[in-house]
């Protein structure tokens, strides 16, 4: 092992270490080298500290705190974060017509880039040092924000050319133009920000998108050796719509597998109306799922999760956007994907089923799952060396967690974000001692306060009061 | 009104204040004048400030933070704290048999004062101010560290005298010495902390209770003035179980009916299992359910709890024990109860139903339909003049609730324990800016984590690793 000359390396040691590697190690008393945005070496802290100390630039004592991979946040709205509370307790229809498309439709790329500096204040928080853009507004704005916050991402425009009921303001494009637009967002972002942004294709859903669009989307990502994200089979109507237009027998994912679309490299979000059948075609493509299990419980229904796992679909977590959720914390999505998962069994056996989805498989989920999603696991999802420096730390000793008698249950079902200490993506602390590095918190929330008013002025928006408001 | 010698006045304003009366007011920019324990007047900033500077001890700007009363957690297991993380992922018979009854029957009461400290501590820091015991083990330990941290308690005795497959170390209970034990914590312990703390019966469950035990408890709580905390109707083994000894064409419910132990004084808990018949009989005798989502979901099942508001049955929100949730945060339940419930709906409707349990329903459930369920909503649950000053102060302006558009979703939907910053009493600060004001939470922790050990121990309680150690 090569041993001299570092720019810059790094130990962490005294660590409970959660690697999430194939093994499953977990070092009681662990460290870590890292050097520049790579990690060198892990194993016991002793022979970490023997072999590195004499050439480390900083050595740093975790005493005894945690330390795992970042999360890895499979379905994001980064341009949704403004409009949070503009949508509560409402219909879809509502939702949709009257909230959503009217805020999106109305924003600016300064909006975008304020929006994305918010919610990625809220990731990082939540220990997420990579996400998965669901397909927002304004790309360019999202990436300037993420290149600022230190954060990796996959960016995706949110892309239609069809469709009723959308804002005319909006002005539909063609399907040229969709194609066209993201290959400029790729040219312009892929591999920007030391790597940490990857630009990739949307589809918003298949009742906006012409049979055209998806195919050439298909034969984009893979001209491009890109991703696809989708919101797939979200509710009973979108399938109702492909069998009435579409002629196939179930629903969107058994259309995808006939036109050929599903492949390894689309993310499928929600995916929450598919039979056994369909689980099959996911299975066999390669397809990622991102499972949000907020938005699944308030506007979509229960996915098949347990199903899926069992059927060797890649299940990964999200927490979709701020409108459909409000808390934009994969930390909390953990402790709620865990309990609904366990919960939905009353309705397949009788009884919840408590065994359902351990933390073990919460935590994969959020890691190395995560980090499959993207098809970025060569270089992140757990802790081994070569991998990127994406890592958070833990402090287990607070009243969230303590006692910790089970301490991979315990990060699932009681760490919240109050635990989360530090968080460092590519070698570099975004987050030390809960504060982010690279903005300055107050200002972002000033800024995101006054943006997101003039926003819903601009559209109209009104949101009725709940109590006498006096 | 009386304006002059108070012992001690205390004015905050500049506060939106949600009073949670019975004409659901929201001063945007209220003040409140607490007169030692108890509230003497509340209204717009400029009116409060004019009339009750001149008396005031101490003049406070909470600078637009939101003050709401304080909230009430209907169904707590304190001496369960330590036990958290014992028995996640596993079956109920794992769950009960090899791992909470150990648990509880090696339990000293200095235990159960540490555990009771412990999760007084977490329930301070989510903002509750009142907590109804589920039925633990050590009264009298509860009761030291419910008076020490300044809390507000209905504590109650886990009380059985009946049951297969109790461990024998136990030692169970006769009628008579479970009836005459309450008597005496009662006797000792009710009305005590100032009036904080008052002293319930238990029926731990039915499956370990005679019938004798149960018309003692029905006719003592009549003669104390009192209320029952029971487990209700949890599982459908256990209706079957009643259905097949007790002669009753359903379950737990429709039993407690015929006996005539269905009263406005009792607390339900859970009441997952009950047909709409059962709903009709908790309405009609003012029984008040305790909804615990993150215990059904794990363990239970969904509750009807739609059709119980509906049927006009007063229903509160519990977090249930540790090792039933982990996270015992009330905060996190109101999120969690609204989602399931809206997901609930698809098994009825085919869709779920985001305006099922609307944020201002839930926010009822923590506050005033909390206090009706511990029988105390003559003193607390709403900001009302004559009130007792049980409150908190939530500061909205920072990332877990940015931008706030619709004040009463946000608190149910986005707020965290990291937004709520200040908790009183009784006319008494127990937390500030986030400390805990009557013990050292590093004491506490060290202490708890020491004792929790030597439990597991003693018990014999060993929890299998879920990945490699090292």
């Amino acid at each position: 092992m090569e041993t001299s000359k570092t720019d810059s390396l790094l130990i962490l040691h005294n660590a409970l270490i959660v690697t999430m590697d194939t093994e499953s190690r977990v070092f009681r008393n662990g460290a870590i080298a890292i050097e520049n945005d790579t990690i060198k070496a892990i194993g016991q802290s002793s022979d970490i500290l023997n072999q590195f100390s004499p050439l480390a630039h900083q050595i740093i004592d975790l005493r005894g705190q945690f330390l795992l991979p970042g999360f890895i946040n499979t379905h994001v709205h980064t341009s949704q974060q403004l409009a949070r509370g503009i949508a509560d307790d409402v219909d879809l229809i509502t939702w949709l017509h009257d909230r959503i498309w009217p805020y999106e439709s109305n924003m600016t790329e300064e909006d975008s880039y304020i929006s994305t500096l918010l919610c990625g204040i809220e990731l990082i928080h939540s220990g997420v040092t990579c996400f998965a853009e669901a397909g927002g507004q304004h790309v360019s704005g999202m990436a300037r924000a993420v290149e600022l916050l230190g954060l990796r991402a996959c960016l995706t425009q949110s892309t239609m050319d069809a469709g009723e009921g959308l804002p005319p303001s909006w002005g539909i494009r063609t399907t040229e133009e969709c194609i066209q637009l993201q290959k400029e967002l790729y040219q312009k972002h892929n591999d920007k920000a030391d790597g940490r942004i990857k630009i990739w294709l949307g589809i918003r859903q298949i009742m906006n998108s012409t049979n055209r669009l998806l195919l050439e989307t298909r034969d984009t990502a893979k001209e491009l050796k890109t991703g696809i994200h989708m919101h797939v089979a979200e509710i009973p109507y979108e399938n109702q719509l492909v069998v009435n237009t579409r002629k196939v027998d179930h629903g969107t994912v058994t259309y995808l597998e006939r036109i050929d679309f599903l492949q390894s490299n689309l993310v499928a979000a929600h995916t929450v109306w598919v039979n056994e059948n369909e689980i099959g075609f996911l299975a066999r493509a390669g397809v990622k799922v991102s499972h949000c299990p907020a938005a699944a419980m308030r506007m979509l229904g229960f996915a098949p999760i347990k199903e899926m796992l069992d059927g060797g679909v890649c299940v990964s977590l999200g927490t979709d956007g701020a409108p459909s959720n409000n808390r934009m914390s994969i930390v909390d999505d953990m402790y709620l994907a865990s309990l609904i998962n366990k919960g939905r069994e009353v309705y397949a056996k009788g009884t919840t089923d408590p065994t359902a989805l351990p933390a073990e498989t919460i935590l994969k989920m959020v890691t190395i799952n995560g980090a499959e999603t993207v098809l970025w696991d060569h270089e992140i999802g757990s802790l081994e060396v070569g991998k990127k420096a994406d890592m958070i730390v833990v402090n287990p000793f607070s009243w969230p967690m303590v006692p910790v008698h089970d301490c991979i249950s315990s990060l699932v079902y009681c760490m919240r974000t109050e635990n989360i200490v530090s968080v460092m993506c590519n070698g570099r602390w975004i987050m030390k001692d809960q504060k982010v590095v690279n903005v300055d918190e107050g200002e972002v929330i000033s800024m995101a306060m006054r943006a997101s008013k003039e926003l819903l002025g601009r559209a109209g928006i009104q949101i009725p009061t709940r109590m006498k408001m006096l």
